[in-house]
């Protein structure tokens, strides 16, 4: 699969339908997030309809990680409510597939994959919000994402722990302001579900993201604060240890840009 | 039926579990708005089982008249999540009861309509946000609840009109802080859907509120602002032009009385 090659700057500046477009051509395989400045991004998690209501009531159950921003008619692959004109088997630029509890595939188009009984469930992502922080001048880094020691809450079939992404702010000042920010943006994630020592939710390296990311190749200073937010990866992780029949996601940090500027679903 | 005889200090002084014990015991089996002072309240809405995932669906498509606090588990009639302890088969002062379409008993008690496969959702009740605006000192009344021309997004089997509460604010000042007051509680409604002319979402006539509420009994002043909140009377609306199978709800202003303050479903 060949990447063309485009800068944070050129993909900051596309609409949602151009990036969309260089996607589903297979054109970029890489990750979303520096991708359509100020719209929001979501997550994805398909499963069969018959274990659609557990999922979705687990959703409901733990809104930190798993914010709903849209959920298809079974079968259907268009996201009316954020993207309606878009195709969620090849409009992400990679995906992961889930069989019986273990990680089998990871394409970058599941059309392949798609059943006439499949629900989509589209899940904020906290990258929509990364705008605001950067328009209001919150200075942070992006380690990436970590397996919490936070157990969600269970529904039917569907159990497993919070994964979290951690932005490490560069002073006390940031952290109040980001905690501010994201708490309006509250369909992709909302406020911080942890702030602090790392170790308090079970993450011993913090240098060392295990979901994904990279990392951090400079010390921590003392000033910086660690906060940490649900994260839309955690499905992946309730995939494996609930051991699921059948799911589809994205990958880490290759999300789904929807229509919807992410002010848009802060005011919902 | 004979009600005791409490007065709404009373009624307000009570803890959530000294007002259901009441209700349990069939001594007070009219309107629980004045109870329990700062506790969430929760509209009640239950479906069989095969209904719960359209109707759990219709919820989120639909959050400000449906914002779901807990779903009990198939069968479970015990809201784990905000009142462990409590039965919702004879915890609500009143209830009704739905079949094929048509409102078919009002009783004080369900235990005889409860089934195996029923999954019960309560909807969290704007009364719960009253005490806040009271504390503000916000001046307004409450005329009642009435059918909007404002149609849900539908989901599955579930389609109907948004059902609103009205309160008139004494000025404008107390307009916009009941806007923002409101808006903290998104569990319990949020914000208003509408503010202003009632025409323009179908309200003819907002002296005789068509679904209930004791209406205006002398004129509106130039002065008072009707605002307008989602409701959750709204699935018993749908209950009739759904021609649902079967659902269980409260009786209007009638409602379940949580374990929860109002201002803990605001943090969550």
């Amino acid at each position: 699969m060949g990447n063309k090659d485009f800068s944070d700057d050129q993909l900051a500046a596309m609409s949602p339908t151009e990036f969309r477009a260089i996607v589903r051509r297979v054109e970029w395989t890489k990750p979303s997030i520096t991708a359509c400045r100020s719209y929001a991004q979501a997550n994805l998690a398909v499963v069969p309809k018959d274990m659609a209501f557990d999922f979705l009531l687990f959703c409901y159950r733990n809104p930190r990680p798993c914010p709903i921003i849209d959920v298809t008619e079974v079968g259907g692959y268009h996201p009316k409510v954020v993207a309606p004109q878009a195709d969620l088997r090849t409009d992400l630029p990679r995906y992961r597939v889930y069989k019986d509890g273990e990680l089998i595939d990871e394409p970058t188009d599941v059309t392949a994959y798609w059943r006439d009984d499949l629900v989509a469930f589209l899940i904020g992502c906290s990258a929509s919000f990364e705008w605001s922080l950067k328009a209001a001048n919150v200075q942070y880094r992006f380690p990436g994402a970590y397996t919490s020691n936070i157990a969600c809450i269970p529904a039917g079939c569907f159990h497993g722990h919070v994964v979290v992404s951690c932005r490490l702010m560069k002073g006390g000042f940031d952290a109040v302001r980001a905690i501010q920010i994201s708490s309006r943006h509250i369909a992709v994630h909302g406020p911080p579900i942890h702030i602090g020592d790392p170790a308090l939710i079970g993450i011993e390296d913090l240098y060392h993201p295990d979901v994904g990311g990279v990392g951090l190749t400079f010390s921590v200073e003392p000033s910086e604060i660690p906060l940490f937010w649900g994260c839309g990866i955690t499905p992946q992780v309730v995939a494996l240890e609930s051991e699921v029949p059948f799911m589809i996601t994205h990958y880490p940090f290759h999300m789904f840009v929807t229509d919807r500027f992410a002010e848009e679903l802060a005011a919902l």
